[in-house]
């Protein structure tokens, strides 16, 4: 007779039982485990993929589709990219302990902000079991335990990986209990696990918009996320538009199903008539669709009219919107309505227009005369990433090691009291 | 008729709206601002203190305690000092705008985080109607609109200080949305507030723990709180005494009804039997009360035993719990058991000690060798501060102007594209 509540709340327990533990281990401790963790996978390569090989009969049994399979497999190929990515979480700088901003008072107190773990991270994701070790990766070297909650379809995938990952993490004298998977598929389970507020600090959600939204209503622990990318490029009349073309469908199609791929495009009026037929001669060697207001369809006559419902679609396909705008301050209007706050463009050589667009523009990445696809952790700089959040508080855009961390103030004092 | 659930859903998308102007504000018209409502304040000065009187009646009717009647008061030198406050607002350095972090990419991208209003905040609080004012400037100073709502024994005198920024406000030529009031004093309103998650970003609660219990416990907006301050000081084998005794004493005595006062004092037992005799007689002089653990009882006989449930009292008055420890272990232990990850004090010579102190107590604030009541926005340096977090997610301690922006992504590009 399982008791799920009592289950669940144990594994949160225990999670920050060891989370207390992580906050005074080493870097090279650290760095040692996420590489034994690598070895470890390699050597169970057989029992890993043999609990894999079960979840993907039981996908088929399903009918899960070619695409659903594809992602649960762990081939070879991503066996060894899950180890590639242990060892590049090896190498990245460790943010606990660092010290920021240490200043001296009028007093003498030496006052700065250490960087700390957050804690206890909890993590619900859909199909992807790969995700398991990038994300206990990851918190692992951020000093945080991890609960992780996979899909259904990637149990038994999820639960090999835990258990191989535990056992490297009592080989290393590191307490298991920082990397724990919920062992059984109740959606239950999800609803008990948002209710640990006492335990678990942070929650992270990845996968289709419905799951962040149960997860976001649900619980009662802070959520990082992001519902939806719904990207925009604004073409100015001052744009050098032979830079534009390239960085337009390289937005656009160079991998049009993820969340920073281009899903609507604003003209400048100046330079419609001129630029928008040449732009649709280009979209028309990449397959790319373009539903356009009434303007854009008086220019260019096979671009199809966009219904009410077009705009601020993510399409996830080569589809796209298309709309002349009077000024930027339309622009400005179009992109607070149909914006998720993920990634704006505008591509211009007028410095105050540019200025002026990274200032008021609210997205979690907003870019001058480059590509949509660059917001993303590792192409910002930030080695790894874990998420994007769209959410204003904490983290805004990609989320690596740093944003897996809080600051507490520090002081060096020398007896000073307060008068 | 009031339909009180439009009226604040309209207030909250009017505060959304002007915080959509904010953002594009220069520093020196926010500043200009400032100024402005300080001198509107003082012209406004019978105005105000004729509205404050209605509420000073009705709370003597109502048999508040002088205590609260004292904190209503908008008194010459309460009003003085909120212009003073003004003034120090409008002098510190204003983070929007601020680049942090420009790096160069390898394929020559430009990446920065540059610091933006987190947008509209929600401020609920109890008596003093001067926190209306203080708040409201550093919102504004941040780029962020406030909705504020006050408690119902000070309604006219907020409403009254509303109305004077607001006419200031619309002088500037800034929305006057950009300071709204919550004009009625149902409870109800707050629960509606507090479901407005698509208009405001972030509730600050200020007051009792019960009142900031509730606002945690309903909102569906993102919380910044803290519900009380059990602060901790651990004197260790190696603390320098003559240092220690006026550290503990200032930490008690000089301010006790107040979070970031001491409530217990963790001694090494190898120096407990000198010291703490040492100390009772200093306590004695300062009227501290001590409940002891029974080994420092049989160590200074008018020590009184502790109940079971004095231990993590917040006591806010001049008593405090005192143990005798066997080791620094057993001091995290027991902070990590009964603190409120407020602030921790470790009084030491130990130089390992010290460090390891510092990396593994889990608090907004840790120190060496100073008083408790140094965990404070202006003492730590970050001019004023709008409340104290002891939630890890975003702000942990004292909050100023930088804790009410957040930062997102910029990149300068060239025309790069994604391969």
């Amino acid at each position: 007779m399982i008791d799920l509540e009592k289950d669940i709340q144990d594994m949160a327990i225990r999670g920050r039982k060891a989370a207390r533990t992580l906050v005074g281990l080493s870097t090279k401790a650290k760095n040692k485990a996420l590489l034994s963790m690598a070895s470890g996978i390699n050597e169970k390569r057989d029992f890993i993929q043999m609990e894999n090989a079960k979840d993907l009969k039981a996908g088929e049994k399903k009918g899960l589709s070619s695409a659903m399979l594809d992602r649960l497999e762990l081939s070879d190929k991503v066996i060894d990219s899950m180890m590639k990515g242990l060892s590049e979480v090896a190498a990245l700088p460790d943010p606990v302990g660092e010290i920021e901003k240490m200043v001296k008072r009028p007093n003498g107190l030496m006052v700065g902000r250490m960087r700390i773990p957050l804690g206890v991270i909890g993590m619900i994701y859909e199909s992807r079991p790969n995700v398991t070790v990038d994300a206990a990766a990851l918190c692992l070297k951020a000093g945080n335990a991890i609960i992780l909650r996979g899909g259904s379809e990637a149990i038994h995938s999820n639960r090999a990986l835990a258990s191989v990952l535990q056992e490297v993490l009592e080989g290393e004298g590191i307490a298991a209990d920082a990397i724990q998977v919920i062992p059984v598929t109740d959606r239950e389970a999800v609803n008990i696990m948002l209710r640990q507020e006492e335990y678990i600090d942070l929650i992270i959600p990845r996968g289709g918009e419905g799951l962040i939204r149960f997860v976001a209503e649900t619980s009662r622990i802070p959520v990082l996320k992001h519902y939806k990318g719904v990207c925009h490029i604004y073409v100015d009349s001052d744009a050098d538009l032979e830079l534009a073309t390239p960085v337009i469908v390289n937005s656009k199609a160079q991998r049009p199903g993820v969340c920073n791929a281009l899903e609507g495009l604003l003209i400048h009026k100046d330079i419609a008539e001129h630029y928008l037929p040449q732009l649709a001669g280009e979209f028309k060697k990449h397959n790319i669709r373009m539903l356009g207001c009434e303007r854009s369809v008086q220019i260019v006559s096979d671009i199809t009219a966009a219904r009410d419902e077009d705009w601020g679609t993510e399409f996830l396909n080569l589809s796209l919107c298309v709309k002349v705008v009077e000024d930027m301050e339309e622009a400005f209007s179009y992109i607070e309505e149909y914006g998720s706050q993920h990634t704006e463009i505008i591509l211009s050589e007028n410095y105050s227009n540019v200025q002026r667009f990274l200032k008021e523009v609210d997205a979690s990445a907003v870019m001058v005369n480059a590509s949509t696809r660059f917001n993303d952790g590792g192409e910002l700089g930030l080695g790894v990433e874990i998420g994007i959040s769209t959410t204003k508080l904490h983290a805004y855009g990609p989320m690596g090691l740093e944003e897996l961390t809080t600051r507490k103030f520090i002081v060096y004092g020398q007896g000073q009291v307060r008068t």
